[in-house]
């Protein structure tokens, strides 16, 4: 997983505004060209959620949605306005806790995030419409498969795409970058057996790869009115495989905190 | 949080084998001289907890440890050696989580995690001794401060450093870099009440800022024969300040998870 040079984290500045009309495959190629960046082997794009989803058309308006009693009864548990919770529940397959302020689900793609990890940030206004939401890509894994097919030069093989959304975490505060989304690069890295510096077989070595590049690029995308939405990491070894976020998924059975 | 440039992190190659005699910080500025890595305003040294803990004497016998009943059937259910147990609790606030090989317990400095962050891998063998474990250091946020101390270069106020540690995570497979102590930096950024793009008020913004580095700079560092235990993050902007790695950890009466 680790070479000996440097990694670069590069933020790419100069992406226009990003709607249901943008090819974000083109945007992204343009400002790369813009900012003198050639993709290199081993390269791994990470391009924020937000920005797929406004390219994927995943922007409703609020009041498209009619809360359904349950809805209803767990707007009032939580203090969130009805709607907002109906469109929770319909991006998601289960409840994992609900308290005032706190609405934590399993998203129908199996991450355990607040909020199905619908945005309110940074989601202009349509008009008329009135407040909208942003909701997760549908299927984030082939809108990386898609921009790395196409973000990668002839005859390399190794590039990588992340999709990365900021994540809460149980025990901790603020949030961290995680992949919802991979193409190219593994969402773990299976490091059990290896031999560690003094010949002992490793123990714990799952090592969370696609989250940990996602923390890495969030860090340098920051959240705010600064926000660049693309950074590319160079410089980490890892070898190309067809993978899916998933992959990094406990298994509903074996986890201890649901 | 964000500047304008690309992120660098150095691996610092040429570390030699820590133990109870090293400088730590004397070996660090060896080994960054010898690299010719001059810190530089904004440089955040991430340091992983192993090195720390050999430098400060944490290496003990495991059977110096004498395992108490409490100790013996915690044992029987978690499949694992009782004098390890037994160091775990004596490490612990709480038993969090106890099933078949899993023992998740909140550690005295607060941070919930496996095994208290007892290591058995990369820890030498002390001959006669028979099998040796890892704990973390007594104080990391003091380690951190005393490195800062004296790896800061004369003049330059905004040097921090971090001690990381991998930890595993509830919901998702594999490890990544958490911050267990941290010196300069903050644990984490208050970015609410900011605007975002469209003039919004931001929502959930407290970043993990800390954790995030520890997790980038992890994913330098590699976990296996090849590992580097230090790396400088650079090229990230954030405000010098008196920080705790506690100031990251959720207050246990507003978890909702332990």
């Amino acid at each position: 997983m680790t070479g000996i040079g440097p990694i670069h984290i590069l933020r790419l500045a100069g992406l226009p505004m990003i709607g249901p009309d943008s090819d974000l495959c083109v945007e992204i190629a343009g400002a790369m060209e813009r900012s003198a960046i050639a993709l290199q082997d081993g390269d791994i794009v990470v391009v924020a959620q937000k920005i797929v989803s406004k390219a994927e058309g995943r922007k409703r308006a609020l009041n498209d949605y009619v809360p359904s009693p349950a809805a209803r009864d767990l707007a009032g548990t939580v203090n969130k306005d009805a709607r907002l919770v109906e469109a929770v529940l319909s991006e998601s397959r289960a409840v994992i806790r609900a308290v005032p302020n706190v609405l934590i689900v399993e998203h129908k793609l199996g991450h355990i995030m607040a909020n199905a990890g619908i945005d309110q940030s940074n989601v202009e206004a349509d008009g008329a419409d009135g407040e909208t939401i942003l909701l997760l890509p549908e299927d984030p894994d082939a809108s990386a498969r898609a921009l790395r097919d196409r973000l990668r030069p002839h005859g390399v093989e190794r590039i990588g795409v992340v999709i990365s959304d900021s994540f809460g975490r149980p025990w901790r505060i603020g949030t961290t970058g995680i992949a919802i989304g991979v193409a190219g690069v593994p969402a773990v890295v299976d490091r059990r057996g290896e031999q560690d510096l003094f010949g002992r077989v490793m123990q714990v070595t799952e090592v969370g790869f696609a989250d940990a590049v996602a923390a890495a690029a969030c860090l340098a995308m920051g959240e705010g009115a600064e926000a660049i939405p693309v950074a590319i990491v160079r410089g980490l070894d890892w070898q190309a495989g067809v993978h899916d976020a998933s992959d990094g998924l406990r298994d509903p059975e074996r986890d201890l905190f649901r």
